[in-house]
């Protein structure tokens, strides 16, 4: 497929497509053109999405019990085999598909599973103790949905998701809209 | 205070600053350098900070009601006046300091407090349904919670919030740092 042909699929310019392909680094191109096998093999590489990863939930208050139930994740590649919680009473007592632990249980389980990815939904206070331990136990990348910074060592990778700056980025677009009118 | 300043403090380099700064469109500089409440304000109104914006919460299942609970609103300038839900029995039950409405009362209520921002936590089968109703009631943006996406005319904007996003923006990090290992 050339890069015209990609340009009227996806609307890109074809010098945009070329020059991102040259980031992926290998060589897709012959004279006829990008094979499309290998360059999606690549992009798939590069985004992170060629094999599936374990995650686990560490906090099941609202926050987590709503992601507990959330059936979207196994078709994106994203294998949900755990969830923890402080109250050994709380992990008795709510009801998921996936197997709930104890967090004095919670180095031994992402050891055994080879967890990589560890959604945390705890309160902000103990946010930072929740993340220790998790670095302990080998963790390799955090979503963290606390409403705090999280403090890690390199090598580790944090994604942080914060409803008031998703409030703020809304804001900007109203107030840039707003200055149109 | 002049670009050279401003670089030693926040380490961004003086060339992006007086960059970024001409962006802002106004005229901030002196020979002397940047008048600092002129530029501070200017900034506020780009980023949408300038004045505070009333939210409602459409939805109060786990993750609507962890919201509810969530008191960092406030004081980055978003003010949560209202929380919506289809049953009755639910918006009776919960108990919040913010005012809860059954959703028969959204349009009334958003019109009579100049409610600007939705944030949507209903879900995704009935996200589209909320949506339309936000839009008769005039709501201006939406945060949108529910794993699907949203089709509003143009005038409203949107925001989604995805936790598969958050997902495989983390699995491109963790790929990318093994591809360096």
């Amino acid at each position: 497929m050339t890069s015209a042909e990609l340009e009227s699929v996806t609307g890109c310019s074809s010098h945009t497509i070329r020059r991102d392909i040259s980031y992926l680094g290998g060589d897709f191109s012959s004279g006829a053109g990008y094979g499309v096998a290998a360059l999606r093999k690549a992009i798939e590489t590069a985004l992170g999405l060629d094999r599936r990863r374990k995650c686990c939930i560490v906090g099941l208050g609202r926050l987590g019990s709503a992601l507990l139930n959330f059936s979207g994740f196994a078709e994106e590649g994203f294998d949900l085999v755990a969830g923890f919680d402080a109250s050994v009473n709380r992990v008795e007592i709510l009801s998921s598909t996936v197997p709930l632990y104890p967090n004095y249980k919670l180095s031994e389980v992402i050891g055994r599973l080879g967890i990589e990815i560890a959604l945390l939904c705890v309160p902000a206070a103990v946010a930072q103790t929740a993340t220790e331990k998790l670095i302990n136990a080998r963790i390799k990348g955090i979503v963290n949905f606390a409403p705090t910074a999280l403090v890690v060592p390199a090598g580790i990778s944090v994604q942080d998701v914060y409803v008031v700056d998703e409030l703020r980025a809304l804001a900007a677009k109203l107030s840039s809209a707003e200055s149109l009118q």
